[in-house]
């Protein structure tokens, strides 16, 4: 056992002289494990009634005789041509209205009939055909679900969707508070999904009825969860065991991943980062992937060994890069490290995108050559990393339906956005080298001492007691500017900003300003002068003691951080938009949660604590220059190395420790 | 009697218990009118063949018990689901050719049957029920008409419109200059409402037929007005005395007020400034909204107390602002100042917007504190505004034909917009402290000294004449680039540039330069230098003198500002963008038209003579920094002290001063 | 007979009476040659079974009478109202899959069965009626053909299309590359045209199947290509020898016109640049069009005298710009100067389009004065140009195909704009004063010293051997980055790039960076320093030297330049984007092969070889300032001046000499 290498593989799009070339490859690359199938319905059924397994079986026997470890997908995030032509209905209808024909992928309809027997028989009969295979160590579900469609069957789902959750039209009509624009349903078949030609305008953000366009995303991502579980299910009537899964894809606002967590048997992921200055985001990627199962460690699905295609500029993984980004990946959590792809396909779309063997097939480029030496390297760890878990004493929270009550409200700025928010207080922790979980709101509080929650829009069930509790009991917690503004159907609470947050944090705000991007109001917190954006909440400290106080303009002098003293701990709230480190930090040190390179930039470290007890600490370094850090003792498990406090360590750009060190008392045992 | 005061109420939104809150605190604020029923339609006809008026007559016997003077709208700004749902056709089908399904508000086709059938049904049955309740005084038809159609039933409509201009087809295809492009219609069943499927490309201004486009405008526009009249006429049914009025939205391009103004008793309209800074365009909508009844007071029917919710970036009034810009409107001819909206809905696309009351129900936040004092101040003013008329010798003249035209033409510049340059001229002459009339092109010019028309694109019937008629008289007429270009179906004139303008103005143009935005061209015009910009004429003057030069390129040297001398009087003609600030001073000299605070920045006069006689002088700080005036006679009727002549003034940033002075020669009587 | 001078006439539009002004003017700016009858199908068809060609015959009896020559149009270029409303068939669908109704023009589906059949019927009557008349000079089939259409009658084509191309389906699932996305068609009907609705997002250029995308472009190019054909046996049918055109659009994407040119007698375009700083690219442009035939004389059908109307800014032509434009079309191969239009038409989309003749009729106007001053010295110059040939020695490839691969692409950088690359290189031998020639791929390359192929993305046939045979007898072959990587089917060759140009080159590119617009790598070359930008080959010299490297990032020192000595001659590899200059002049130097006036900034040079022999050298200023030439043996033709070696000239901004020079022994006897 080691952690999985290897990734998506398509032998389908190649003579069968090629395999051969592959395998010698993937033994040279320590390549072990291969995801097969992902894009072959067209060829496993050929036409509505006919079955044909002969390339997958020979792709599945090939792979198990080189003793390869395989994730098998039932590969219906694409549907044949065929399908769409003799049934329209399984292609979607975007956002516009418009009514799509055969083409691209993930074209599928959720709520297609057609689609939803048609996959399911499809994922019936493959599990059918290759349960028992003891080369399969996972079922791949479709594909990177996402997106979303309005045809006449997605109303219809909606409707029922809706029944299920109102019971009758008087309830719902509160919940969207439609005595608003005369928009009172007297039967359900007078709604429609809000898009293009209904509720919206200038795009899927702007909508007269945010309670409505909520409902739907929170509809959409539950229809896609019913095609992975029904998929699941038709696996799991043949294979009892074998873990199953689907790869998701980070930071993605159309699916709420955490109603999707608890399906999967373990969660995966593809990590597609905008450009090459994304480490801080990409943990917090790790982290909220990690979260969705309470801390179980994930598989990175897919990864560029070097570019990807789709972007306007497809710029080159630095050498050293992709190492440091698959040992970032497992700092995280990650118990497997997987690219796409094996092979550069030859044409379509995707042609230019990066893979472990290029278009000549050569093992002597760059790319191929760290593959290898990366494959050699995990072949040479082993098992340390497997199942470890990560420490963290710090919680942010995470929640979809905020992100999106957030961004399609009208009012008081478009320009905050939900991530934005969420990653500069991720970063402010992150960079302060203290392990954090990032965590849906309703998961338990207990174990945490520092529970951020950004941007809380919106407040849901028992949240604001859990948070209060957190500080009763001697935590801190931290909260932003545009919270507790509404409930579960997004309406506004009738109390004060910020409505069942208020007595935790004892403040009060009765109006907040707007600005443009460019204006800037200087916000004194202690000896930090922080330039404060887009937003301007003019706090009222009831309880609460002023951190922090506006510059400029008619609201200068006026609370714009405040803390407040809440049973033996503490509440923050932060009213605008600015880069809220030295808060952290502050509240970091109270809880004595700076990381051992804290003061090191670029260095990040992270925490791993293993099911035998030992705890790992990974330190990476992101920056362009070698970096000067403090001595540490412990076990370079890289190298074998033994470091120790006294002696200063300089770590090479692109550079990776993977520390062995004396476990902690606060290390919490493994979870689940 | 008093300026009525109050606004937008929805209390159909909340239960009953609320309703107490409410009325308490409009006691407190000195709201004393409630707009009630705008979005009802819903609520008042559940279905095809029921009422129910139960909620709308709870709410005004408590409005009337309560001693409010009541605005009641008929409800049809937004039709029910149920109606769209059973007749698809009420819905709009947008310029991009989509039919769209039931959403959002003002989603009705103006031309379906329907819709027209069913709200002047409903408009009926509300005039019927409540006519003769002396709390109501003003109903309110419909909500900020606006948009467009262009579905099948709008189809049929243009073409009858068009048989009703033009008569025959030979006429129409002359009109439209068909035989351009093979255009030649030969049946009326032939013309297409011009959207993205037919002659448009690149959006709304981008159009292959600018005829065509320009007469779907004047159809559309017209075919509202049909919507309308019809309410009116089912209101007059039951109550042949209470004005009926619908709100307005100011520089609004798809509607031309002009040729609604004349049916309705009162102009009212909705100021949402796009940002903080409009001073100059507010005064501008507000003398335009004035111009529409021939001077006639009007009603500010909306505005928001504090912040907007729909813009990107909604900033916050500071503190004074709201008070301010009531006083500004008022000034400009307001009778009335009105909020949208009394207590902030819940939930829905406009929970952020402002409103007196916010969700925690608070009085003592700083936004209600300010409506509660500027209440307080209207109530203590009484009667002393009412009904006032501005005696200007000064007009501008503004034309939705023209504005169509320019926008909707190839060549020269997409960048010249005519709301762009109307604002130049009437900034110039509105900082000068002159007062001044917003008129359309037919309006009599009788009463001006200096007659504006900036853009002029279009001359019809007998302008040219009744221009050359103020200048013949004494008077001074600007006029400028891109003016008596076109005839009233956008055919060139056969004749020099300015075309019938050509006499009065003593110029030709025979070519003119565009460029982009960065370039500019100084012109030099007595001893300023003009920065010049967008598009250039080459002026030849005929019988003008040279009034400006450009001084660069190969026109360097060429006349840019003309001035013709003509009867008595004299033309100006400026021949390319540029502040003409300087010239404007030079024409109002000479007709001793000036402001006694000219020359103070930031601040505005405005001038009101009331019925009985009296001058009053509005002075309105918008700096940031307090004011210094020279002194003046008069009576400040907010603080009761007398002013002097002699004495200084300090005004404060936002500062108000409404002063009695005395009356003068040139008071022109109220009209009409 | 002299250079055809005119244009585009529409009387049409007019009252006869204006006819007579007309002819008056045309006099007095000795203008021969009118194109009409452009736009006239619904003058000349005005109903299924009725045509009317009064006026037309009007038209041409006048024009004959007047001694004209005339070009006359089919009058296919936008259909009628009455067809549309017929036969809704007609019109197109656009690439959003919207069914269009009746507008615009250019609004035929090429693949419609009743446009094709009534366009072509048309063409036949006019020929039938007006073949012999001795005036008519040309036919003019349709008008600047372009656009696309994406309807089901399109679809049915495209099906049939790939037929012909692929014969059977695996041969057409291997050629897209189905396997990838699970595509694999089944039948036929299964196929869509590629919108956005089916394989697009983001427009034409982001496609999930490049493959499918470059098959509908070639296939519309084809559709369009064949109802040009048709129209033109209908001619044929009654006129077997005047010479039948069509007008193209320069470096316009959406038509090949490679494919198209053998179809028309000669060819003609309209030259509407960009701005007024595009004399590069005009040249570019004139010596593609010329390269279509193989180096023939071509018309130049369209320019404006003055302005454009369609632009966002339209600026004017300065002053002697005209002219000198009009000298660049006749020195880069141009046998015809016309304009788009006669008389500016009063109404419509392009009322303020510049004409000969404006508005007012004047013919004392600058730009009237200009056009008369070009006639009359087009006038004195005879038959001087006429079928003169360009002696080029050096030749640019230029490739629709690689055009729609390298734009359609997804990755390495959809910054890389073939036109882009294609004017770096052009731009650097003409400005170096070398005459080229732009040609097809499959062209002969013998008669060249240089080949340059900027951006060869695609190979095909036997290109590569053809351009290594350049080499081998001694010439030199340039190419750059993203050249020689796919085949004619957009499938990546399975080989090192540059794929089958590599032993030609020398060199292997195993990775390429790609980076934003704002990224400068410097590269050295020689003793330049040149900004490189956008995509950076690491290229690995195998049997080529290094020329350049790069300056900064990880792959400093890397080659960027390679020159690989290849038989008697060279080939050279530019891995970047970055101005050739001096590689180009490195070039030329070696074969001797640069200008005259090389050094002198924005002086133009072209030759052109008569069939008698003689040699023209045409020299044009497009700088600012007067350019001081070194002095030069010739005769100006346009003076009747002699010029000595010895004596220094300057020529003014804007000025034109066309020299009579001494023929050389490279002068080429002119082809076919």
């Amino acid at each position: 056992m080691k952690i999985p290498y290897g990734g998506d593989y398509n032998p389908e799009q190649w003579p069968v002289s090629v395999w051969d070339d592959d395998y010698r490859l993937f033994d040279a690359a320590h390549i072990d494990t291969l995801t097969v199938g992902v894009f072959t319905w067209a060829l496993t059924q050929p036409g509505p009634d006919t079955y044909d397994f002969s390339v997958l079986d020979a792709v599945v026997a090939r792979a198990s005789a080189e003793g390869r470890q395989i994730c098998l997908a039932t590969g219906t995030g694409a549907h044949p041509p065929w399908l769409a032509k003799a049934h329209p209905e399984v292609t979607r209808t975007d956002f516009e209205g418009r009514e799509h024909r055969y083409g691209q992928r993930h074209n599928s309809c959720p709520s297609s009939p057609v689609f939803r027997q048609l996959s399911v028989a499809l994922a019936g009969r493959i599990a059918e055909r290759y349960a028992g295979n003891p080369a399969i160590v996972a079922w791949h579900v479709g594909n990177e679900y996402g997106g979303a469609c309005y045809c006449t069957s997605c109303a219809a789902g909606f409707r029922e969707w809706l029944h299920q959750r109102y019971q009758d039209l008087p309830t719902l009509n509160a919940a969207w508070y439609t005595t608003f624009w005369s928009h009172t349903f007297t039967d359900w078949d007078e709604i429609e999904p809000p898009n293009a030609l209904t509720e919206h305008w200038r795009g899927p953000d702007h909508t007269a009825f945010p309670g409505i366009t909520l409902d739907y995303r929170r509809f959409m991502s539950d229809a896609m969860l019913t095609n992975f579980r029904d998929e699941k299910a038709a696996i799991r009537a043949f294979d009892p065991h074998t873990p199953v899964t689907t790869n998701f894809m980070g930071l993605y606002q159309p699916i709420d991943y955490h109603r999707w967590a608890a399906d999967l048997d373990f969660v995966s992921w593809d990590n597609y980062p905008p450009d090459d200055r994304s480490a801080a985001r990409m943990a917090l990627a790790h982290d909220l992937m990690r979260g969705l199962k309470d801390g179980q460690p994930f598989w990175l699905m897919e990864q560029t060994p070097s570019v990807t295609a789709c972007r306007d500029v497809n710029p080159l993984k630095r050498p050293g890069v992709m190492r440091l980004w698959s040992w970032q990946a497992v700092a995280h959590g990650a118990d497997a490290v997987l690219f796409f792809q094996m092979r550069a396909g030859r044409g379509a779309g995707e042609k230019y995108h990066g893979a472990v063997i290029g278009h000549a097939g050569r093992s002597d480029t760059r790319v191929f050559q760290e593959v290898a030496a990366l494959g050699a390297e995990l072949a040479a760890l082993g098992t340390a990393t497997l199942g470890g878990r990560t420490p963290a004493r710090v919680a942010l929270l995470f929640d979809w339906d905020s992100w999106w009550a957030l961004e399609i409200s009208d009012g008081p700025s478009r320009l905050v956005r939900y991530l934005d928010v969420v990653q500069d207080y991720h970063r402010a922790v992150w960079s302060l080298g203290a392990d954090l979980d990032v965590i849906p709101v309703t998961a338990p509080l207990d174990a945490y001492d520092v529970v951020v929650a950004p941007a809380l829009h919106m407040i849901k069930g028992d949240l604001a007691d859990r948070l209060a509790a957190v500080a009763t009991r001697g935590g801190s917690v931290i909260t932003t500017f545009l919270s507790g503004r509404v409930d579960e159907n997004d309406n506004a609470f009738l109390a004060d900003v910020p409505g069942p947050l208020k007595t935790l944090l004892g403040v009060r705000v009765d109006e907040w300003d707007a600005r443009e991007e460019s204006f800037v109001n200087p916000v004194t917190a202690g000896s930090s002068v922080l330039p404060a954006r887009l937003v301007f909440e003019l706090v009222i400290p009831e309880s609460a003691e002023v951190a922090g106080t506006y510059g400029e303009d008619f609201y200068a002098g006026t609370a714009a951080v405040t803390r407040n003293r809440h049973g033996a701990g503490d509440a923050w709230y932060v009213g605008t938009a600015l880069d809220p480190a030295p808060i952290v930090r502050q509240v970091l040190e109270r809880h004595d949660l700076l990381g051992p390179f804290a003061d090191v930039p670029d260095v990040e470290t992270a925490t791993r604590v293993t099911p035998d007890g030992a705890r790992l600490l990974f330190v990476l370094n992101h920056g362009a220059a070698p970096a000067d850090l403090p001595g540490i003792d412990g076990t370079d498990l890289l190298t074998g190395e033994h470091l120790r406090a006294g002696e200063q360590l300089r770590l090479a750009p692109n550079g990776v420790l993977l520390l062995r060190v004396s476990p902690e008392p606060g290390d919490r045992p493994p979870r689940g």
